[in-house]
């Protein structure tokens, strides 16, 4: 099942219900006039939404009405919960391997996760808004999941079960602005701006054979300035599968549905900075970020250049035949200072 | 004016406006059904729920009923924003002096502040619930605002306008997790387990000449198994106001609507552990963590034991006639393990 969340000028949005080809789209107000509902209620509205899927996708829905992804805000235009892991362990091997800190054993059993703002997500055609482009402007592409209720001390097996929709997202980050702030010793504030995550967000079983020991196996695909620049699998090198990051966010604390807990950067282990790029045959990266570590560790300083007012973000995935997924994310870089 | 949230079942309760004297309630429903909505719509929903308020005040409310704090949920049962300052720079300097760390000048002009879980909070009488006593189970006492919307880079006085509500919270602090997740460089998460909330949140001109320059300038109380504990106040020593909170949080990105921002473990400068104690004349603490780092200061060890299953910990502050101006936060620690 596809689901997204329609700009309609309130807070929360409209929920449609999407078919999976993502032509049609249908509002589903009397089951649920929004995705939080939808969430809140899963056992019982979402048989219901099921039906108008396969109506949606059998093209007898009565309700059904054209779709476009243009039209989406993020499927939780905000949520009560947005945490973000660092499951592709290779992309934290390249920042402490660029400023020459050992990785701590640990790192490989006990996930890296910092909490998010969740409280203004923008939509996924929205700008990527900052006051000044020396912030360091980064993108991450990463997916992320929406869990339903989960217990204290959930385990791995019923983290899994809490699973409800996985999506993209694009988890903009200030680079210039991390130092300082983890230096602080609280973690990631001023550095983490609003999100933004992908048009439609879809139930695992919709993934088949690409979802995997809670792990989506498919290459992710980013461009930059409409150039092609990363293809990673995210399926590999995910140290810890999302179930995995799921019990971890529970250790201590009840979830509540809705909550959004994201993969990290997707990393996938590379040779060097010459091979990792997609121009050479590489799988590219998900964020400058990473580039720039190859660049630091091979010529002693980044080369490439963080983002700059007008420069677009696409973030997308294809299944096997090359059909979008998700929809795309789209965003160009702007000066807040100067919206209308 | 005053507003609380009964528990009726739902997940977000329902809202209530409440007199003065904590006496009485009604519910608004034709006004607005929750606290976030009130908060969605505050300038249309405001001066109804004041015309309310009055009525309640006067005893000519029609739809009064009596108002029961055990009865409430913390004002927003779940938020879509929790993001914690440490404004009480005594605090910061008592953790650093402990374990021989130097103030960096920067604390002094830059607020700490991290980003927590706003999606599972407690009620005020509910309990605090963990899975180990081995945690290092630890209350903190603080003052917290609410916000409006904030846009990006908003300045200290317009943070100050944005203010709509203020209560008192306990940000619950798992201590013996904490060392850990820091050293991670992710700041807290697992540490930081549910917070509640008081019974009652109330506008800022409620509190009179004790709000001065968004500080709250009255003792907060605290017992733990109902022996006075601290007693400090909340608008001494306070470095940073609430709306410097709000603009710092805002520096990159737009707050929402019912953001939540606290001031951090309120605490006043004293002289030593001995004069610090209440039983000795001084303010006493606001957490276990300081008489702790009091005690590893002056003897080289701490002496006190975190909070054990079965320990109560009540959290309030009274006007200047010795009435509850936002009711009490009351707990007991409990075994999640073992809850019904």
């Amino acid at each position: 099942m596809k689901l997204a969340t329609l700009k309609d000028g309130s807070r929360d949005g409209r929920l449609v219900v999407v078919s999976r080809d993502l032509k049609f789209c249908q509002a589903v107000p009397n089951i649920a006039p929004t995705m939080q509902f939808a969430l809140d209620n899963w056992n019982t509205a979402a048989p219901h939404l099921k039906q108008i899927y396969a109506l949606l996708n059998q093209g007898s829905a009565s309700g059904a009405q054209p779709f476009d992804e243009k039209q989406c805000h993020s499927p939780l235009p905000r949520a009560f919960q947005w945490a973000d892991g660092s499951a592709y362990i290779n992309h934290v091997e390249l920042v402490r391997k660029a400023r020459n800190a050992d990785m701590p054993p640990s790192f490989y059993t006990d996930p890296l996760m910092y909490q998010g703002g969740s409280d203004s997500f923008v939509g996924p055609r929205d700008p990527v808004y900052a006051l000044s482009e020396d912030w360091g402007i980064d993108l991450e592409a990463e997916v992320a999941v929406v869990t339903g209720d989960v217990k204290m001390g959930a385990s791995v097996e019923e983290a899994a079960q809490a699973i409800r929709l996985v999506m993209l997202v694009n988890d903009v980050s200030l680079r210039n602005l991390i130092p300082n702030e983890l230096a602080k010793g609280f973690g990631f504030f001023n550095s983490k701006p609003a999100s933004a995550f992908s048009p439609v967000a879809v139930t695992p079983d919709e993934l088949g054979r690409h979802w995997e020991e809670s792990r989506l196996r498919l290459p992710l695909l980013v461009q930059i300035n409409r150039q092609p620049f990363g293809k990673p699998n995210a399926g590999v090198d995910m140290t810890f599968s999302f179930a995995q990051l799921v019990a971890h966010a529970a250790q201590t604390r009840e979830l509540c549905a809705g909550s959004v807990i994201g993969s990290g950067t997707v990393s996938n282990k590379q040779g060097d900075l010459h091979g990792s790029s997609i121009a050479n045959g590489g799988v590219g990266y998900c964020c400058l970020a990473e580039v720039r570590m190859y660049e630091t560790i091979e010529t002693g300083a980044p080369q490439t250049s963080f983002l700059k007012f007008g420069d677009t973000v696409r973030i997308e995935m294809n299944d096997q035949t090359g059909k979008s997924i998700f929809g795309a994310i789209e965003q160009t870089v702007r000066n807040y200072g100067e919206r209308a």
